[in-house]
């Protein structure tokens, strides 16, 4: 009887919410008890942004994302980049080179067919900027009003880098954290787009792949604990997750987070707090603080790395929690959202 | 200018049409002039069911495929186990041992959790049984009216059998064309649901994974040439795309072509024909004559094969097209149809 044991009681959750997809707590519990729970398996269990397993003599990565965003034409890009540089950046999470990308289309009734042909433009440039090939697909069309005009899937295959392991339980206390750059572009970039708000400023995406700043950063190190890609939820979901599965304490520095000055004061418009809002062109990267100058070093080098800045390290104390301190010198903890900030962002 | 170069006329087909996902002439015109021929490389343009390449030592086989079939729950089988299913039946298109499955769920708001549970479980189930782990995955929310109950899509990786070298282009006259079991059983049960009919025989779905049957093809056979599961389109479509790839002439006999007495039935009423019909657990194998028999023989001693049959040919006369000889000894052009007979029917 299926209704005895289904892992969300329905007297919790009768039906599934927005939150549910939303990257907080309620996406993690619906992930981890009706998911991988179920699903059970090594490679699953490893609550990764992808799979790595050998084959043969080598490691390989395997990931998937769907793309959903609204609006799918943005400042800085569109649906298309956005499903390959998100998926290059999943692959770089786990330690790998991304060479394969599949690429699955539903598309609603009616979608304009000139709008399709930017997208599908859009997605062969950020491949070849990627140096990744898009080599399998599937197209579905769904009737009128039961899509909204296009998903996209991408699934990606990677190798993983000799000598790489990368993985949220390796960090270890002492760990510095590093990010490449500005947070929070690509979900203000999005929120204000979608309200049709204009700033003085424009805000645009940060979507990027990192698989060449990957490249980089192994050129001076090789001793990478924690690669990361803070998506939905942002930094503070992403260094959640990574403390809770480590059983760590991160501590965070707010004042050496970098963000820009028109992406604040929208966020303060928005209300949103940038910790919790997506990014598209970051990696938070972890490692033993004797290579933490030769990586920002190398880091700052890269197109995509130029603002890179120390902005946290890996603690003993609040095990599984994240901390902030402020600039004001006193200490905040920052917790998971637990619903959804941002809908559709990615 | 994005306009000048559309692949697809905006004076032909300004929106994109439920046909263009309906596996006849105007999805292939889609897929080659937009997709393929724009992401170009020589991995996509093999036009197979998935991408066939060396990773060090093993050649290894990537497929994806989005499913939106409705209803979701059906005879037979529900979105999740054939989500499974059609992926795996893609690897084993490819020669492949199917070994892992990604999925990503695209949900709609208000989704019953108790139906996403029933799906997760099937999905489970069907992975079991074929000997695949589900070890990546994504979880979408979208707004209500957005999208359709869930969507599902699966990417998989599989490792092509040693030896082993199928592809459409492999077809040689005097091929012989067998067929595990009794076609359009999927397609009918989809459409009979959908518009509430009840037939006195319950017509199911055939969803099934085929490698078990491919393991047992491979004990008496190394010497395959083509593997083609015939779904969207069914068979029509399935051997018109080999014909085409490999430029040569398929004969199919209608005789020897297993249909139910009601699946007939109920096409006659529905005004179908059951050679465009989708399958979901049929695969045709193109062998040299000389292996026919062993191939048969050993397919029905196999659950999956037990209607197993030889239903044509290849042949040198009308190059790229498919001809089926009737039982009155008459001769028709099967072609691909060019609409959609079925919209989601996977």
């Amino acid at each position: 009887d299926f209704n005895l044991n289904c892992p969300i009681p329905i007297s919790e959750y009768e039906r599934v919410l927005l939150a549910h997809g939303g990257g907080g707590s309620l996406s993690n519990r619906l992930i981890g008890d009706m998911f991988i729970k179920h699903f059970d398996n090594d490679l699953l269990n490893q609550a990764h942004d992808g799979a790595v397993f050998q084959m043969g003599h080598q490691k390989l990565a395997f990931t998937t994302d769907s793309y959903v965003v609204q609006p799918i034409f943005f400042p800085g890009g569109n649906i298309g980049d956005l499903a390959i540089n998100g998926t290059v950046n999943d692959l770089v999470c786990c330690g790998a080179k991304p060479l394969y990308i599949s690429a699955a289309f539903i598309i609603e009734e009616g979608f304009p067919m000139q709008d399709l042909w930017r997208v599908v433009q859009s997605m062969k440039t950020a491949a070849d900027k990627a140096g990744v090939q898009i080599v399998t697909g599937d197209t579905k069309v769904v009737d009128k009003g039961k899509g909204d005009k296009i998903f996209i899937n991408t699934a990606g295959i990677g190798q993983v880098y000799e000598g790489l392991d990368i993985n949220p339980r390796y960090c270890k206390p002492g760990d510095v954290i590093l990010i490449n750059g500005y947070v929070a572009d690509h979900g203000v970039c999005i929120m204000s787009s979608r309200a049709g708000l204009t700033f003085e400023t424009h805000i645009q995406s940060d979507s990027f792949a990192l698989n060449h700043l990957l490249d980089d950063i192994l050129s001076v190190s090789r001793n990478l604990h924690v690669l990361r890609d803070p998506t939905r939820g942002g930094i503070a979901s992403a260094t959640n997750e990574i403390a809770a599965t480590a059983n760590i304490g991160i501590k965070l520095f707010e004042d050496k987070i970098p963000i820009r000055e028109e992406v604040k004061g929208a966020c303060e418009i928005l209300g949103l707090d940038p910790m919790y809002i997506a990014n598209e062109g970051k990696i938070l990267v972890f490692v033993p603080p004797e290579e933490a100058d030769a990586v920002l070093k190398m880091m700052q080098q890269n197109p995509a790395g130029k603002n890179a800045a120390v902005i946290g390290e890996v603690c003993t104390d609040y095990k599984g929690m994240v901390t902030m301190e402020t600039g004001i010198g006193s200490t905040r903890i920052l917790d998971m959202i637990s619903g959804e900030q941002l809908p559709r962002i990615c």
